[in-house]
């Protein structure tokens, strides 16, 4: 039934989102005695929005975004020293360990005992082959792709590459946005994991998700009974509209 | 007999090194008030070189390095005002158009009317497919692949991937280090087109070239017949040690 089950990597196989939030929190520490309670968190927000197109996603963009915001926050006043903690922060996140979300190990390794599993995630190249590499986990990956972006676009591209037709694809991700609504939008079909952290700029308008047709689990280790239900029911019959785990 | 030609992109197709080379300029000019004639350019490349197991290639690693280098060469003087000149800096780099190497938009047409081109590149992953996208010559590769970094193991897994045999894979690139060596060590055939900027972390020591077996031309307008001259050959008798280009 399935020839590819896909997974997204930050937020759905290990932490992510905790390591930015936890940096914006030593940034508005940092920035805290020039500021007057100003709100760090909405104005990086702005920042990295408007510099997604330029910079892309991933530490380096943020680091870039941090010390922008940092310069208008402080309207100047931010010291050398201080750009200089940001970029300390930044190989602070670098080094960080990857650290695995609840009941990954088991369920990747499980999943793949039956299938071919792709890595997709978006970000940047080192950053996230780093991951990967202090996972434990690239073993099970048959296939990795690092992305720019994951639109409709980027899945076609992937599964025309690997001659892979969408109706036989899965994904599993954490973002509606990024991973749940443009492989529905493709014909694939898609496992949504929600995290509780999850970046602004992946969230969606409720609206749009509403005539999606896609699993949502409550956690990642009920991935393989419900990989195991959908191999049990007609393949024509297999998608329940915003279905929450009741397996 | 070959299966698959692969071209680098930065400063093999398009103009990339004299970018930087001009962005070196600019952060020299921004310092020089703050310095007395010190070496901007030696200074920016040690960080880089420290830098780049942290933040690997392209514009941003090459930012957050010029930032560091500020903020050291100043002894931390560097107003916040010049951290932003900076990043501003950056974002010009990325809004510059591709620019084409002579010669490059008719080679890459005519090779690619016979053979399976691959685009093989290092660095940031957007920026890397922006220049693609800019540069006209997208609808010629077959396979773009954006590596970290290219490594014999890089090669290797990509070879694998695409099932081409290493025998019956052409590299095409300026960087010796990077184009050529890891691909003839590999078992491979590689084309070396030197262009007259190469980055410091490109170069090899002569000594490492001495034993390998390449093709080295001085345009690339002349890779067209290098080839043709290779297929009339015999195949086990196809590699001249550092042939200058004398077809």
């Amino acid at each position: 039934m399935f020839d590819m089950i896909a997974f997204d990597a930050d937020d759905t196989l290990w932490q992510n989102e905790s390591l930015y939030s936890a940096t914006q929190t030593r940034l508005a520490e940092l920035l805290a005695p020039y500021l007057d309670g100003a709100d760090v968190d909405a104005r990086l927000y702005e920042t990295e929005s408007r510099n997604i197109p330029y910079f892309g996603y991933g530490i380096k963009s943020f680091t870039l975004s941090m010390i922008e915001t940092a310069i208008a926050l402080t309207e100047g006043r931010a010291t050398s020293a201080d750009i200089q903690h940001i970029i300390t922060f930044a190989k602070d996140m670098i080094d960080m360990p990857t650290q695995l979300l609840d009941g990954v190990a088991e369920v990747v390794a499980r999943v793949a005992a039956t299938h071919t599993l792709m890595l997709i995630t978006k970000g940047d190249l080192l950053d996230q082959q780093r991951k990967l590499d202090r996972s434990g986990l690239a073993e099970y990956f048959a296939h990795i792709e690092i992305v720019a972006d994951k639109t409709e676009k980027t899945y076609q591209t992937i599964l025309s590459h690997y001659k892979v037709d969408a109706a036989r694809f899965l994904m599993v991700g954490n973002s509606l946005k990024s991973d749940v609504l443009p492989v529905v939008a493709i014909g694939g079909q898609a496992v949504y994991v929600p995290h509780t952290l999850t970046w602004e700029h992946e969230r969606v308008d409720p609206a749009a998700t509403q005539h999606a047709r896609y699993y949502e689990l409550v956690h990642i280790g009920e991935l393989p009974e419900l990989i195991a239900t959908l191999y049990q029911q007609n393949a024509s019959d297999c998608c329940i509209q915003n279905r929450k785990s009741e397996i």
